[in-house]
């Protein structure tokens, strides 16, 4: 999608839903798409934010955060996830020395981790990682509805980043940690990258 | 105007259109705030859905899912992704015969592929199950954004579901399906699954 189809998509949505979610009659039709619109703009309006301001984030918005992370599909219901919640000043500061320069001024992270005792079986046992990733979407997700800014910082399968995180967090061998996402409010306005590609869609067959 | 400060504008006028529109009950904080949880409730009610309606679903809401998927975050901007979108009922029953009975009664199918030659180097060449399974995920909060049910059905690594769908769809060697969302309207109304568990919570350390 080109620039301005972007920006006309964007304004297409947030339009529809101010429109609808605040006419004078506010009837079910409307609450209807300005809910639609609203839950579309947030997925397509995300993206990845790296520097923060100093503002603390509430308990109560990590929560709901923990919350959007759980509510994530999962092969099998094995729900095989674990979050840690990062706010220790000096803990952020030491993952921004090891890898990630984000949390320098992340107010706080949550370290997304697969159970590999609580996986599927067979040729499934690496389904975690799909679960654990689409966790990691929903709290990137929510992260951008609340107004916070995220990004996700990969980890697994890459054995120094899985080293370093597992140390600084005292991580079990059976636990895998897959995501570090750093979680601020943003310090400016970002600019969602337009990934759109007409060549990666095919009808019917490849 | 860069882009960034473009959209935040587009974005500050369309709230300020709901302001100016609103009746008293619907202040501005009333619209952000319904915004907010909009999003938010779309992501936490998001289920697994497996039975439809015979509704066809209109190419355009096609469009929308392609484009959420495509929103996803990517590890380097690799974008290591295609699509296959699937209407054909001839296919759908062949994928039910195969392995996944919803497709009997799915009214589509979006095939998510990784491209194997888009991926990151080195230890991060499998980066791509996680972007695919981000896209997976924006695909299914699209469709449940505007009224479908999905339900993604696992393909790789599980190497029978993949030989069957790589045959299915003629997918060449360098192209890894990942996971296929069936879609219809749902024939029934759907509960989430409460899946919030505090035992998978940790604070600070593991």
């Amino acid at each position: 999608m080109k620039r301005q189809h972007l920006i006309a998509a964007i304004f297409a949505a947030s339009m529809t839903a101010a429109v609808t979610s605040c006419n004078s009659s506010c009837d079910a039709g409307g609450a209807a798409a300005s809910q639609k619109d609203a839950a579309l703009a947030n997925i397509m309006t995300r993206t990845s934010v790296r520097d923060y301001t100093d503002t603390p984030i509430p308990d109560a918005t990590i929560d709901t955060l923990l919350r959007a992370g759980m509510a994530a599909p999962t092969a099998g219901n094995k729900q095989p996830w674990s979050f840690i919640v990062v706010k220790e000043r000096a803990t952020l500061d030491s993952l921004a020395k090891g890898n990630w320069r984000p949390a320098a001024k992340a107010q706080a992270a949550i370290v997304v981790c697969g159970d590999l005792t609580k996986g599927f079986p067979g040729e499934g046992k690496d389904y975690w990682v799909q679960d654990c990733s689409a966790a990691t979407e929903n709290i990137l997700l929510a992260a951008h509805a609340v107004g916070l800014g995220a990004v996700w910082c990969g980890c697994y399968p890459i054995t120094e980043r899985v080293d370093m995180v597992k140390t600084t967090f005292a991580i079990p061998d059976s636990i895998m940690p897959l995501s570090v996402v750093m979680l601020g409010y943003p310090a400016a306005p970002q600019d969602p990258k337009d990934k759109y590609k007409t060549e990666n869609i095919h009808y019917g067959k490849w």
